[in-house]
């Protein structure tokens, strides 16, 4: 199987879609639009799914799990958040199926539900008549409570890991006593996704909030991390809402106030999904494939023997193990590919999957007491002594974390753009792409006007706007915010 | 809230809800027949999940993720699977609502799909489609890959962990060149089942297969773990298929040997649920509630301090902080419990929710130098002397742990009965319970008979039978096998 693909600056479309296959990371469901995560693809998420889950559980937040199935009636308790999912749902309406005369099985439609189930879109509703339940004074609050779930979302473009029927995701759900609190909790989170992002993930985000028309359907501010992809378009990568006291007013959820009162409850969701993974594939990857950063990257160092015959095996096996099992105890994830296959096929699968490091040994180094290192990150091969190699791998992988995110944050530097007048804002979407940084008057109108004209939306209200001063891009009228612009998945 | 529970001699079902819902394990789901497992059930849960996840990967399996939704044709490929799953399926047929004439949240009839879409009630059908893509050659076997994932088999009598709707659990299927490798494989996960019921869950099992009328839909055959539970019930608490061909024929899934030859690949799948949880608790709960075995307990220590005063507070935590922190180091699971409570509330709260060692200290073991231990499976109270409570709290995790599984043990020698004539039988399934350990000639119509006239099931055909010289206990024609019957759930 050839393992080539088409180069980014022919189709950047086609080469996302080539990495995700060929470094076998996710390949494409029998139902239209679900994806299957491949063993590959899906130890990534997995080491993503544990640095986060560390981190929540650190702040005192804890996992649960609720129903897959919404009834209906719930999804409409609260106004906004309907409008935002009823169009894009699985719905169940039966629950058995039978053979009919002409053999074939179908629906059995004695077996229709009374109420029709949604399959969960996100899980607001349902765990807010929980809730209800479970929340009667100051006592039992806060609740700090996540699940990792599979959501569902019906789509009809389908982009593997960016966009797909279902998806998996830990969705954040807590209940707080003041609006204060609330706050906090919804910037606490935001704070652990940017460094999700930038400290394992090597990728740089801007932090701020949403503006009206792009928040989450129920909330009252959705803060968010946005990232910039290698094709400069800019990608949602974690959302932080502060929900007021919406859903609690929607499913009637009060408490005892320590002065013997009773209030609405405040709350707070907040989100990130597998859409991470392909954040990191169109940050890092380049021609060759799929680049990881070493501190999500399933093999941080791959090991890749080179020997024709079995006596050199033998010894190559005998002079590595205990240089890997040294590494091992370093906390290193290594894998050893002895496979009988040529070592350029071996150099290129594995460049495709993005092993930050590879680790050559032959006949010859075995003699020089030497191995050798192919940084995946720049190219960069060079010879190791035996005796160092433990220290040096570590540094290296490091130093590989630290440069992965430095091109990137280059690369984002290079293509945002300060602009003026609103003939160079379009030029700019147009032409250029990137993040296009610049006065917004805070009206819908300008927003939805200036969407229609370059298909560009503002993607965050950064927390350092420098808004005074400034004019609107498109009306000419002071500037409420300063934003960042650009054409986004 | 009151803590008391319904004994288990006065109605063991009512204890069983009872425990469950006041141990906060779990809570039902607005859905008929689904279940939210709340925080501590979760972490159980997810102590359960790490253990067996760590077991696989030891042996080689990768995780993967499937899609939730199978077209329905799938389903029916494998007519044994089908007629397994299709009365009790959730079918969705539509992807969108709209507000109606009446203002009304309705289903939007212009949204129903053409093929309808199966909620997967398990995956062999998907994940056959899908290794129908992957599986070319002997090279690309074998596969071991495993899920952990929602399944949905639309019950309705629901027992929370016992009995959903949707419940968790792990699914592994595998794909091997020969008959022998995929029965190798099939026996290898039994016995990590074996290992985990026993040695993690303290929980004894009896292994064996099961009769070809309680088989898996679509195996060749099925290996069972099987536990008894406190009400002299049986519980089958895990399963291991060998599937032999019959889902590679079905998806017409071949592979090159390496001789040059075409064959059809063959299978095996296995899984454990949630539903362990709910084992645990009919394991080893008593009167106050759960008794959770260490090496799964969320908390494994759980220290309640004695204080009226903010002063002799802050001597027991300054008295606290060293122990604790050495134990924290020695990987012990600590809770502190430092509410304004009582200790009498605190005490039933934690033996409940069935923590192993309560940690008592007030203001005379401060002074002399000491800790009160409370033991919850057996109720012994002793004084430990500071200086040796960091060796002698991971001691008695373990001996807590031992004597579980020999009270279990115990339990179940006890409940096993070995009956000779078939009035015997009857009586001991009516009025004793427990295992029945008899004969069978090994025809359905035998067991079918028994099942109608006692409701007991074969349970399992043990590995270390004997059926030499036995007689089938209902026929009286020579015994094919020695078997367990017993009710079940």
């Amino acid at each position: 199987m050839s393992k080539s693909i088409t180069p980014q600056s022919e189709n950047y479309n086609t080469w996302y879609t080539d990495v995700v296959t060929k470094a076998d990371l996710a390949d494409y469901g029998p139902v239209k639009g679900t994806m299957v995560v491949k063993p590959y693809g899906f130890s990534l998420w997995e080491l993503i799914k544990e640095t986060f889950d560390g981190m929540i559980k650190k702040t005192g937040h804890v996992n649960a799990y609720f129903p897959l199935f919404i009834p209906k009636s719930f999804l409409a308790k609260e106004a906004e958040h309907v409008e935002g999912f009823a169009k894009e749902c699985a719905i169940v309406t039966h629950t058995r199926l039978k053979v009919d005369s002409n053999n074939r099985i179908v629906v059995d439609p004695e077996s229709k539900l009374e109420e029709e189930v949604i399959v969960r879109p996100t899980s607001e509703t349902v765990i807010w008549s929980m809730y209800k339940k479970w929340i009667q004074s100051y006592r039992d609050l806060p609740l700090l409570i996540n699940q990792w779930a599979n959501v569902v979302r019906w789509e009809m473009r389908t982009r593997l890991f960016l966009r797909t029927t279902e998806f998996l995701w830990q969705e954040g759900h807590t209940a707080h006593a003041t609006a204060k609190e609330a706050e906090e909790e919804t910037l606490l989170i935001l704070e652990l996704y940017r460094e999700l992002a930038e400290d394992y993930l090597a990728m740089p985000v801007h932090t701020g909030f949403k503006s009206e028309s792009e928040k989450f359907a129920g909330s009252d501010r959705t803060y968010c991390i946005e990232a910039l992809m290698g094709d400069k378009r800019a990608l949602q990568a974690g959302t932080s809402h502060n929900l007021g006291q919406n859903f609690a007013k929607a499913f009637d959820v009060t408490f005892q106030t320590k002065e013997n009162k009773e209030e609405m409850v405040y709350a707070t969701s907040w989100g990130i999904s597998t859409r991470l993974v392909g954040a990191v594939i169109m940050t890092h990857g380049d021609d060759k494939g799929l680049r990881l950063p070493p501190k999500i990257a399933p093999y941080q160092v791959v090991v890749v023997p080179i020997f024709r015959d079995v006596e050199t095996k033998k010894r190559l096996i005998k002079y590595l193990a205990p240089i890997l099992s040294s590494l091992v105890d370093k906390g290193v994830r290594i894998h050893e590919d002895w496979r009988n296959e040529s070592p350029g096929f071996k150099f290129n699968e594995w460049e495709m999957k993005g092993v930050p490091i590879r680790l050559e040994v032959g006949p010859k180094d075995l003699e020089k007491l030497q191995v050798v290192i192919a940084r995946r990150d720049t190219g960069e091969k060079q010879f190791i002594k035996k005796e160092v190699i433990v220290e040096v791998i570590p540094n290296l992988l490091d130093l590989i974390q630290k440069n992965l995110f430095e091109q990137a944050k280059i690369f984002r530097s290079e293509n945002t753009h300060s602009v003026t007048s609103y003939d160079e804002f379009k030029d700019t979407i147009k032409n250029k792409g990137g993040f296009v940084l610049c006065g917004w008057d805070g009206t819908v109108e300008s927003e939805e006007a200036i969407k229609k004209d370059t298909k560009a939306t503002i993607r965050v209200i950064p927390f350092d706007e420098s808004p005074n001063h400034l004019k609107c891009i498109y009306s000419g009228n002071p500037a409420k915010h300063q934003v960042l612009f650009a054409k986004a998945y």
